[in-house]
């Protein structure tokens, strides 16, 4: 084995491989830039149709990723090399990973693994698909399809490559951080760049001066304005670049906050965006010099014949080979080909025996066992003319006879007579045969491939076709028995062969029969069956953690992610430093289970110092791999330790002070101000919501610190973080249990479907929080527009509806949000309506969802919108009613009387000395039963209130009507009856409006 | 012959050349630098002791480079490839000519030549001594031994090379220009980076806001200081880097005045220094890491034993083999080396015959005919006591004899009496015989080597000694007829061998004798002797130019230089494109002269397109030489070509008002109000100076023009034609030719030899500017201090005093002065007296240069000081009749008078009637007379006046003291006979103050 190379050594490697390959070989920018990504020659060049092969080294600052040089491969400043193919090669990947074999890496000693990781940058404006390459569980390179820059689409689609250095050496070279890597002979890493790591994070955190960078920041945007208005794009760019480390700097700092940073963001897309319209538009003008007359066309190949049907019934195999697929995508393809396959077959009216729906990240596998040789044959009756018009009046066939069962290709006697659609008919019954097997699998199978969808599906293929697809398809394996069935898809035609597995060597396999293909591919060690892959994950992960005396607690989502994440399972256990077991369980859960996709090992409930990890592969040579893992997962640690740890240094409430530096919004002040609101208004609302003193105590507590944990490192680091760090920094800082819940509470619930708070402390928080937020930004003029919502406002919405449906509570959002417009910098008043109505467009959507009728829906929300729990229980006791035998006389009974009252708002009180009839006297009592029965109850009346009362005045109201006349001429006697019938509408006030009910 | 690397194959051939060596490899910086010097990977890395040996690529910024892509290869961006080495190798010239045969550069090709070139940095307080790489005319590289950073000395030094890589790519691929320049296969520079040197161009030199630039230069200085304050070097250097690329295209802009520089200068400098001193005090805080325990020691070699002396004459050879002298260091080598040769021999009493005394750049040769076997012997006489302590009363020599024999190894007996200071003292003579002249020469050798002194020196051989030098020396050769004589010094032991030329490999040639050295060299074409090198040069260049009906104008001066430059002149005839000729003459005889050391080709005053260049080496395949120094000329005049056209678009007129853009001096405005001053003051100064209507007008109108050519894009760029550009443009805008001379005078004299103007006005318009430099900076309190002078006040100083000296005008400079600070934005009254004192210093030292007496320079000066040409003229007259014979009586007969009058300021007037002796009237009348005769004169009177008159009055005075005594006891006699005295001095009055004189 000889020595590893040096960082420098290595850099050389990737020159000369990718120079070999054609790459022209750039420099790293003079800008400080977060990624080789911004460096103009991807940013820029990768605009427009030319074509563009590049590859260099980047040093990429990201202030943020500063640890003083103390995190073995966290970095202020990294090493990236960067290279961009556009178009992409055909086979990327094995390209990228030939450059791994030059550096060393051999994929036999290591688990390499494409995962996916969907990058996007949204400060300019540029997304891709694509993974993060895991080098033993490392991050080592990210591999793009890059799809939009600056909001411009990119045809050709680039394939970028990003290696990370660092990593890539300490892997290489077995060592336990940056700063033991050997740069040279004789100089190590740490020595050259160990004094920066330090200065430069210092100055990050805690030197650099906010309002400096401020005045720098809009400086530079000016002067990108000036610049992009003189037509000079690049300069424009690199002010662009400015914004965006300062940007960087500021955030550091702590000083930007959650809207604010919407602001940043949106401005540096817009410029950025307008550098790269302008440079296309530049580029057209000059007319694409790079751009090669003759462009290869893609090869049309020919498709060859199809094989002869046979004489059995015999199994299809289709096998879709691609680029990894992300987790979800494979997930979601395997439920889409149980559907659709069935599906496809009955339309074309095949039988057949079970069918297997297998895959791995790297295949997708349809098996249908026993179809026939042919199609049935096919019989369809088809409508022709009328009898009346097919028959003259001698009874001879007309024209229009003759005409149809020519083109239905029957002669006209055999057209028969239907009674259809409450007519006679002339039918025709045309009967096609059955095609055989293969031509209707021919078309059976590219609808497979057409039907499925991704939820992010790209263009892979350059200006081939259209077809989309989650990520490139590879090959196609199409058997019939044992005969290949080709077809064309997206520029492949299906043939016989699969490949085994990318870790040894990836050779295409030969596939002698459908039959053969589960045992092959078994032999190779691929599991086809993710269900298998699953078991044999649990059952090993299981026996692993058993040897250290400890257990796997069940987690079927992790499992299912984990077994799609790898075509061979190969488990493994990892070890780390006990240390780290100060650090709070969720943190370290966290970081094993979303980052790494470990399974944590616990005895009795608690960590062990273990993980089990699974590699995509052979269980043999797992030493490098263990190691390499478990280098990751200490620098993990160590990242969150040194969070934890600096955090820990103070308490819970000194954050809160530091709050004053993040801004939440321009006009609305810090987040320190926000959470003085929140105070007070958690106040008013503990009142409103009917908390007990202790428990508006609790609340009071948790209002003032609730927010303190967004000024601490580990919620800056992972923001997921938020509220359960709050909670962990409380106790720490001595609050009580209750008080550290209700903060962790107060963002619950997390998403449409999560956890309620438990106590009413911690909902009260959250909902004057969410009110804050809602009536602020209205005020100052901020609505989400589109599907776009940088804010957030319908988050909070939604939270205040599920908050109040979810506890039943009985609460007038305006007045809540009248108390939260008194307490905002700006004049709120007048947005109470606005979020009202905001809020109940949240409400309508999710009584919708829960099935209540739309109209029963639109009943409730008119009278009482402002109180969604009130809404929920009226939709709910109206839908109830609307289901009895009798509903409809109800309805018409109150339809009647409301619909004669004038659109007036008289409120004159029926005189019974005007009353002419029994009838008036009837009705008229009783409504005043009804009346007085419902001012009997306390509290609000409900609708099953309304329409109880409203029952007991049905038959007096029918007598009413069928008695006398309404419209009376003697207009005193008429306005007096009219009146009453507003008596019999009045009952209904403050519960429902039936006349937003259908068939009103 | 295998096709020319592109250049990114140039880039890793040097990586991998400069890898191998040992360097790490670095990456560009993440900042805009001006240079690869200014990475910190060189700015800081080169401070303290470590060695440090590194390479890079610096893709380098300087703004006012930029030419909208238009020139050959002249780029706002340049590809700069940076090594560093320290402490530097032993033979680093030869180590790059390695890397350059690496490149595919053969130098029997080329010409490559190390020209003078002391690099410095004055913005970051760098400096070092080295060469340019010139490759047939075309700069290369910059070659340094890099002296200090920041203002900290290194030590060790480092070699730092700095390769110009589109240059070498344009004369390694032979093409036009960086556009053509292949990248890589099938992409040129030009498709690479054209647009980005067109949009930078213009982003720099019209679009960049000023307003923001010095904001954000603000911002960055504040910011590096708040780092600086913190500790953080790295990062405050950063902001230092930002600072210095601000200023740039501040620069660029034309925003930035002389005096405007200078403070930008000084507190970039500032930073840098505190960067710097800090960085080498926290490299000490650790330990100096990189710095190896066992540090190899300087090799202490030991010399040989010195050859036996021989019976009979011999002659000794010298040879002082160096790297690339400077041409002005090498002339003074040979001048200091004719006279102090002789002087060393003389004091070693050597006798000798003649004296040959040759150099080239790369050796200094010393041979010296005929020296004897041996010194002659030497006696001394050397004194002892006196006689009277040499013998005691019995005759006895005392102890003091006896002591003072044996200290001078000679017997008592031997001691002699001799007269000597007026005593008699005892005196031995000692006497020694003459050492072989071998051991003789052993020392002489290392002295001619330590007498040599340079302007600027280095200590090139790092912690070895102290021996400085102008370059570093390579060899030593010593030969004393035909035997080696070897000595030691400067880590070398002196041999027998010399070298070839460089060009034709550099080998080692043993010399058999001193009578072999000149033909052998010859043999190896290398011209020792400069004169028959001028001589070569001289009748090649005619014949060359007669080839094409030209003739090369003579000019010792670049005669000198071009021969001082080469070891082997080979003369070639290089062609441009006759179109270029449009350009003003003055432009291109500067650009081929000045920066091209090229003689320009005339036909009857006429430049022909055509210039003659000198080869170092053979005359052979020249063809390669020829195309390189074409392309050079080109790009150089297409340069000057872009200036000259880009500012014949507008008039001269129109340039002026962007003086308002160009800042003089912060307190006293742009340049466009120091021109609408000099424009005013003009006015009054032609009154003064008593200039006629004509000349006045014409002084008026230049005035008004004088300093628009500052704005002009030629000017800006080659300072030096400031005035010849002025009178250039202000023909073509129509001025009248005396307008357009004015312009170009008013800088005149250009030194302290420079021709003065011609025409008074210019002189008048020189005169206001220079008088408004001084008076406004003296205002705002800015002096020159020390040796240093930024704003240039010295130099204004000694052009207004050689102006008045020259023009013999009789100018009140105080009056000049007085009307100069009335037209000052501040109160400058009170910085008359400064500025007239600050003047009179200028003129003490040119009249003692004259060759005056220093009493008699203050003699005149201490009257008549604000007139320069009056102090002269008093000087002069005052001289002449102080060789007069009866000087003394003259004087002494003055200084009777006046020693004699008490120092008050009494001015009675004598009275006759208070007259007791004949003396008293006869000396008053003369006095009358002689005070008639003076103001009988018109104009101020001289000193010939005074002393004329005086004369007369000298036998009276005489019979006065003789006869009187003024003293007398009668208050009333003595008072009148001492105001008597004073009508004698006030004869004076206004001329000189003989007081002042010596012996006096």
């Amino acid at each position: 084995m000889t020595a590893p190379l040096s960082l420098q050594g290595a850099i050389l490697a990737l020159e000369r491989f990718w120079g070999e390959y054609g790459c022209l070989l750039w420099q790293p920018y003079n800008q400080q830039v977060g990624a080789g990504t911004m460096n103009p020659a991807t940013a820029l060049r990768v605009l427009g149709p030319e074509p563009w092969n590049v590859a260099y080294v980047e040093p990429s600052i990201r202030p943020d990723d500063g640890r003083y040089g103390k995190n073995p491969n966290r970095l202020q400043q990294h090493y990236q090399y960067q290279v961009i193919l556009q178009p992409g090669p055909d086979a990327p990947q094995e390209l990228y990973l030939r450059s791994l074999a030059v550096l060393g890496i051999d994929p036999a000693l290591h688990d390499i693994r494409f995962v996916e990781d969907n990058w996007e940058q949204p400060a300019i404006g540029a997304w891709g698909l694509g993974w993060e390459v895991w080098l033993d569980g490392q991050e080592i390179t990210q591999f793009t399809y890059f799809q939009q820059m600056g909001g411009v689409t990119l045809d050709p689609v680039a394939v970028e490559l990003t290696y990370g250095l660092e990593r890539i050496l300490i892997a290489l070279q077995r060592v336990k951080g940056f700063r033991e890597i050997q740069w040279t002979d004789g100089i190590t890493y740490g020595e050259v760049n160990l004094q920066g790591e330090e200065q430069h994070s210092h100055y990050y955190f805690e030197v650099a001066d906010v309002g400096r960078l401020r005045s720098l920041y809009d400086l530079y945007q000016a002067e990108a304005a000036t610049a992009m208005n003189a037509g000079l794009l690049l300069p424009a760019y690199d002010y662009a670049l400015k914004c965006s480390h300062t940007f960087n700097v500021l955030d550091t700092r702590g000083a930007v906050g959650v809207t604010e940073r919407a602001r940043f963001f949106r401005d540096m897309r817009g410029l950025v965006r307008q550098v790269a319209e302008g440079y296309v538009e530049q580029r057209r003008e000059l007319g694409f010099p790079l751009l090669a007359e003759d462009q290869a066309e893609g090869l049309a190949t020919s498709v060859p014949d199809l094989p002869q049907p046979s004489a059995d019934p015999q199994p299809y195999l289709l096998e879709i080979g691609v680029e990894e697929l992300p987790v979800g995508d494979l997930a979601s393809a395997l439920t889409q080909l149980r559907e659709q396959v069935p599906e496809l077959l009955a339309e074309q009216r095949l039988e057949h025996g079970e069918i297997h729906i297998w895959g791995t990240p790297r295949r997708l596998a349809v098996l249908i066992e026993e179809l026939p040789p042919r199609q049935p044959p096919d019989e369809n009756v088809v409508r022709g003319p009328s009898v009346r018009h097919a028959f003259d009046a001698e009874g001879n066939p007309t024209s229009a006879a003759q005409g149809f069962a020519r083109g239905q290709g029957v002669a006209v006697s055999e057209l028969e007579r239907h009674e259809m659609e409450g007519g006679e008919y002339m039918v025709a019954t045309v009967r096609r045969e059955g095609r055989p097997l293969p031509v209707v699998l021919a078309e059976i199978a590219p609808a497979i491939l057409d039907g499925l969808r991704f939820e992010r599906s790209m263009r892979w293929h350059p200006g081939e076709d259209s077809v989309t697809f989650s990520r490139p398809i590879r090959w196609l394996l199409s058997l019939l028995g044992s005969e290949r069935l080709p077809f064309a898809y997206a520029g492949l035609i299906a043939g016989s062969e699969t490949r085994a597995l990318r870790a040894a060597g990836g050779q295409l396999l030969d596939v002698p029969s459908t039959g053969a293909y589960a045992a092959l591919l078994d032999e190779h060690h691929v599991v086809i069956d993710p269900a298998e892959r699953r078991k044999r994950i649990a059952v090993d992960a299981q026996l692993l953690a058993e040897g250290v005396r400890g257990e796997i607690p069940d987690d079927a989502e992790l499992l299912t992610e984990v077994a799609n994440l790898v075509e061979c399972p190969a488990t493994f256990l990892g070890e780390f430093d006990p240390e780290f077991l100060q650090l709070p369980q969720p943190v370290l859960i966290a970081v094993m289970k979303k980052q790494q996709r470990y399974f944590p090992v616990v005895k009795e409930g608690a960590l062990l110092p273990y993980f089990v990890g699974v590699r995509n592969g052979a269980a043999e040579n797992l030493e490098l791999v263990i190691e390499g893992n478990e280098h990751v997962i200490r620098a993990r640690f160590a990242d969150a330790s040194y969070f934890v740890r600096q955090d820990r240094e103070r308490a819970l409430p000194e954050f809160r002070m530091e709050l004053g530096r993040l801004a939440f919004q321009q006009q609305l002040g810090s987040m320190l101000q926000k959470s003085e609101r929140i105070e007070k208004l958690t106040g008013k609302l503990a009142v409103l919501l009917g908390l007990d003193a202790s428990e508006s105590k609790t609340a009071l507590r948790a209002a003032h610190l609730a927010k303190a944990d967004l000024a601490t490192g580990m919620v800056v680091e992972m923001t997921a973080l938020q509220g359960v760090m709050g909670r962990e920094y409380a106790v720490a800082a001595g609050e009580s249990v209750e008080v550290a819940r209700a903060i962790e509470e107060h963002y619950w619930p997390l998403g449409s479907d999560g956890q309620l708070p438990k106590g009413l402390a911690g909902l009260t928080v959250g909902m004057a929080d969410r009110l804050d937020s809602l009536i602020g930004l209205f005020a100052v003029g901020l609505a989400p527009t589109g599907t776009a919502d940088p804010f957030g406002q319908r988050r909070a919405a939604l939270g205040v509806v599920q908050l109040l449906l979810g506890r039943e509570l009985d609460f007038d959002l305006r007045v809540g949000l009248q108390a939260a417009a008194a307490l905002q910098p700006v004049a709120a008043d007048t947005a109470v309506d606005q979020a009202v109505e905001f809020v109940a467009r949240r409400l309508r959507g999710v009584l919708r969802e829960e099935g209540y009728r739309p109209d029963v829906v639109e009943a409730a929300l008119a009278v009482q919108g402002c109180n969604p729990w009130r809404v929920q229980q009226a939709a709910e006791q109206l839908s109830a009613w609307m289901v009895r035998s009798d509903w409809q006389l109800t309805l018409d009974a109150f339809a009647r009387c409301v619909r004669i009252i004038p659109n007036d708002e008289t409120t004159a009180v029926p005189d019974s000395n005007l009353f002419i009839d029994d009838a008036e006297h009837g009705l008229w009592e009783v409504i005043q039963a009804a009346q007085s029965a419902l001012a009997a109850r306390s509290g609000q009346p409900s609708v099953d209130d309304f329409l109880s009362a409203f029952s007991t005045t049905i038959p007096a109201i029918n007598r009413f009507f069928d008695t006398v006349l309404v419209m009376e001429k003697d207009a005193a006697v008429r306005v007096n009856r009219l009146a009453l019938l507003r008596r019999v509408a009045a009952i209904a006030d403050g519960t429902v409006d039936l006349s937003k009910l259908e068939g009103f």
